[in-house]
C-alpha cells in the first residue's frame, strides 16, 4: 500500500479542521461527540484521532489559527480592520469559546496549553509591531506597547461576549472611533478623519 | 397556623437568593441541582419554588440585581468606580453568565426575560444620567448618550470574558485611563489630572 503523501496528510488535516469547526458551532464543544464529529469531517473516528489526539486538541489548533489570523490581520491591515473582523465572526464559534471559559478558569492544564502557543509565537510579532506603530506615531506613545495590544484585546473579548450571547454589535463605526479615541495619539486621530469613517 | 410576616418573607427571598447565588458559582448553573440549592439555602425545595417559579427564575432575579447594583453605583460615583468594581467580581460567579450564553444566544424568551427588565427599568436613568454628564462637560457630548454607555458596557464584557476565564486584570489604572480617553472630552481628560490616576 503506498504512503500517503505529505501533501495529501496536510490536505486532510485541514478537512477534519474544517468540519470540526462547524460541527463545535453547531452542537458546542460538550455537544459536539465523535459521531457529529465523523459526519461533519466525512471521516471515520480513527483518522480523525490519527491526525489530533484528543478534542481538546481540536479545538486548540482552532483557536490557535484565530489567533494567527487575527494577529496577520493586525499586521497587514490594523487593529481597525482587525476589530472589524470580529465583529464579523460567527456567533455560534464564538460560543465554542464562552462555553470552555470555565474549563479554562477551573484546569490551568487546559489554560496553560491554549495561551502558551499564542503568547510564544503570535505575541512577541504583536508587540513588536505595536512599538513600530507608536514609533510611527500612529499609535499613543505614553503606555507600554503591551498596554494597547492587551486593551484592543479586551475589547475584542466584549464583543466576543456579546456576540456569543446574541448581541448584535449595531455601530462598529463608533465603536472603531471610541478604541480610536483611546489608543491613538490625538494628532493621529485628526489626520484620520471624522468620527465616522466609513468601512473600506 | 400564624401567617408568615411580610417581613419574614422578605429576608427569606434574601436568603435563598444569597444561597443560589453561592451555589450557581461554585456549581455552575447546570451543576446547580435543586438538591445543592437546597443545601446552599438552607431551606427545602419546597420554600425555594415557593417564592421563585424556577432556577431561571432565581438566576435572572439575581442578574437583575446586579445590573441595578452596576447603574446605581454608576449614578452614585461614576463609571469608573462600576468598571473597577466590575473587575473585583467574583469569576465564578461571573463564568455563570459566560456559561448561561448559549441559552441567551439560541432562547429567545430567556434572551427577552434576561434583558427586558434592566431595558425597561435601569437602561432610561443610566441614559439620562450620561446626557447630564454630557452636559456638565464630563463625558464627550459629540456622540449619543446611549453610544457611551454601550461602549463602557462592551469594555464591562471584556472584563467579564476574561474573569470568568480565569484572567486577571492586572492593571486597572491603566485600563481606565484608556476608557476614559475614550469616552470623555480631551479638557475633562486634563482636569482629572494625569494617567496614572491611583485608586480612591
Amino acid at each position: 500500500m503506498p504512503k500517503i503523501s505529505e501533501e495529501r496528510k496536510a490536505e486532510r488535516r485541514e478537512q477534519i479542521l474544517e468540519g470540526a469547526r462547524r460541527c463545535f458551532a453547531e452542537h458546542g464543544y460538550e455537544g459536539a461527540t465523535v459521531a457529529r464529529l465523523e459526519e461533519a469531517t466525512g471521516l471515520s473516528r480513527g483518522a480523525i484521532f490519527n491526525y489530533f489526539d484528543s478534542k481538546e486538541d481540536l479545538f486548540l489548533e482552532l483557536a490557535f489559527r484565530d489567533n494567527e489570523r487575527l494577529v496577520r490581520l493586525w499586521l497587514d491591515k490594523g487593529w481597525e480592520e482587525t476589530l472589524r473582523q470580529i465583529v464579523d465572526e460567527d456567533p455560534d464559534w464564538i460560543g465554542v469559546y464562552l462555553e470552555l471559559s470555565r474549563k479554562e478558569r477551573t484546569e490551568p492544564e487546559f489554560r496553560n496549553r491554549h495561551g502558551s502557543r499564542t503568547l510564544e509565537q503570535l505575541a512577541p510579532t504583536l508587540i513588536a509591531h505595536v512599538r513600530e506603530e507608536q514609533e510611527r506615531g500612529t499609535l499613543r506613545s505614553d503606555l507600554p506597547p503591551e498596554k494597547i495590544a492587551g486593551f484592543v484585546s479586551l475589547v475584542a473579548n466584549g464583543i466576543g461576549l456579546q456576540l456569543g450571547s446574541g448581541e448584535r454589535i449595531r455601530d462598529v463605526d463608533t465603536l472603531v472611533e471610541l478604541v480610536r479615541a483611546a489608543i491613538e495619539p490625538p494628532t493621529a486621530r485628526a489626520r484620520s478623519g471624522t468620527p465616522s469613517r466609513t468601512r473600506p
